[in-house]
């Protein structure tokens, strides 16, 4: 069956600011050296010959998609929705565009900001999760922690031998001390948001179990794929009304926590979902005093350990301090305790007012 | 007796960079918010009610220096240095120029880069110092040490009482253990570098301790008073000649160690030396959590205390850290531990190499 992936553009990723803003968040930034994290995220799927690329994003991104995705030879579709409303409207759109194309396929659905360090296994475990889907069941991957982390949600695995487990539960963000449980344990994974299945199997899920989904996607369901994948006339009007009325449900929670026949793949490939400031530390290297800078042609470090430099267009110097985290971008200028990556979201919210 | 200020303003402030730099140093950047240092200076020193106000800078300072000057009513004239040769050879230039517009005066010289808080104590301290040195005696203020500070020369009084010590000798700037043994003797003084003195008692100190200083001036001593504050023609050839030649002699090691008849007036009127960034915390105010800005709408502080931001253009946020500075100024961003202020230096000559 033919394998398509829906890649998940669509997040502002405000955890990022000030790099990552409204007119272009992290997943079109090159923060590796080595591409933008969806030129990245692409690049990874190629080994899986994928019929077709598809990204969902806002309207805004639309051409920044375009972008990244003309910089590969296979064809491809940018979706875009007039506004974000979590995943399992984002999945739904993606199915409905497709079966207008395809009998049936093999759907691998995948946000744009992760990393991976080693490719070759995540292919091999993908592989894997295709041949699962196939047979019929909706696969995910559950990364294989590494240390108690408390901002991720957890997938407890169930019955099962060999790489391939029944899924007993999903597990929401959790404490210090329920991390540590669950890391102790060697049973819990991490929910790293990457899932497996056939479109039809897929779509009979949205049937049962949200059913007002599908009634909101009725009226773009009967239109061509063309007009499916348009924001002008007819079908922009109607998916405007789609998204503004759609709850912004995840597809983890609408679908994934009620449905049957779902399993779990454990990987273990290097993963890191690049969500704050402190976590791209795992995509750039480190000098001998544990500094990192992408622009080192443009960073001092003097006396200093520990700290990450992310600038734009200026000089930044460093002097005596250890695990802060300096970014220039634009007209912002953020300096921050590592540690204290995730308050982020509080700057921006504080400026916005 | 006429009193005269001559302002000594060529100093590079190097460690106060990124905000102070070649082209623009820091005697000339306004950082209290009420006027740049220099203005500062004039304006504090308008009480004595000043014939005339010298500023001795570099060549290419000398349109800054009359910019700040001409804010003020009284006359004034900026003698410009080809290169700066340390204070003795600034003093005689002014002393040989001044020489040709008036019998005697009293000479005050002191530093652009200094903050003091209680302006009307300095002003009574400096007609107390005006006094003695119509008495023909050579005055230095000594400032009453609030802590031990290894960054300050020292000055030893000697026998005295009241207001005017005789001098027993200067001190470098002593190690920490030095700097609290002259804290707690009562002895001990800041050297302040503001000197009270008649230009013709001066100039024959010159002539005994300092003969080279003399004879290499002596070319310029012959020509009329606006030939010498010129730059170009004769004059400029002429100082160009000094300037590469002299040595670069302070005037406390030049003259001062060794003169007779020189006192100390210990003051105690709320004096900085702007020398690093972490003494900028001295004229700037502070919120609730000790943060600074004078660019307080164009600074955020979350979670952090003790913290100062200096930003000419852009916006910064400081997330969860204490005890940093940070200097947004031009191409440069500088993050540096407010203890490692004076590090600053190498930063600069690591740009430069």
């Amino acid at each position: 069956m033919i394998v398509i992936p829906i890649i998940l553009a669509g997040g502002a990723g405000t955890r990022l600011w000030p790099l990552s803003r409204d007119d272009k968040p992290k997943q079109f930034h090159n923060l590796s050296g080595r591409g933008s994290l969806l030129e990245e995220t692409i690049q990874r799927l190629l080994p899986l010959e994928p019929e077709r690329i598809i990204i969902v994003t806002s309207e805004r991104h639309e051409r920044l998609s375009y972008k990244e995705m003309n910089k590969f030879k296979i064809p491809g579709t940018v979706l875009a929705e007039p506004r974000p409303r979590n995943t399992a409207a984002a999945i739904l759109y993606a199915s409905l565009y497709l079966r207008k194309l395809y009998d049936d396929l093999i759907m691998i659905s995948l946000p744009a900001d992760h990393h991976i360090k080693n490719n070759a296994e995540f292919v091999r475990i993908l592989r894997l999760a295709v041949t699962e889907a196939e047979h019929g069941r909706l696969v995910t991957i559950g990364i294989k922690p590494t240390y108690p982390e408390t901002g991720y949600g957890y997938i407890k695995a169930g019955k099962g031998a060999g790489p391939v487990l029944e899924i007993d539960s999903f597990v929401e963000k959790p404490d210090m001390e329920r991390a540590r449980e669950y890391f102790e344990s060697g049973k819990y994974y991490w929910n790293s948001g990457i899932f497996i299945w056939k479109t039809s199997l897929l779509l009979k899920q949205y049937d049962i179990l949200l059913p007002d989904h599908v009634k909101a996607f009725q009226p773009l369901a009967g239109l061509p794929a063309s007009e499916i994948a348009s924001n002008d006339g007819r079908a922009g009007e109607i998916k405007k009304k789609i998204f503004n009325s759609v709850d912004p449900v995840s597809i983890d929670y609408g679908i994934l926590e009620k449905a049957i026949n779902r399993v779990v793949i454990p990987g273990d490939f290097g993963w890191t979902d690049l969500g704050s400031w402190k976590s791209i530390d795992d995509i750039v290297p480190s000098d001998k005093n544990n500094n990192r800078s992408p622009e080192s042609d443009r960073t001092i470090f003097l006396n200093s350990n520990n700290c990450s430099v992310f600038t734009e267009n200026r000089r930044v110097s460093v002097v005596g301090l250890s695990n802060i985290v300096v970014v220039e971008a634009g007209d912002e200028i953020l300096v921050i305790d590592k540690d204290s990556s995730q308050e982020v979201k509080k700057i921006v919210e504080m400026i916005n007012r």
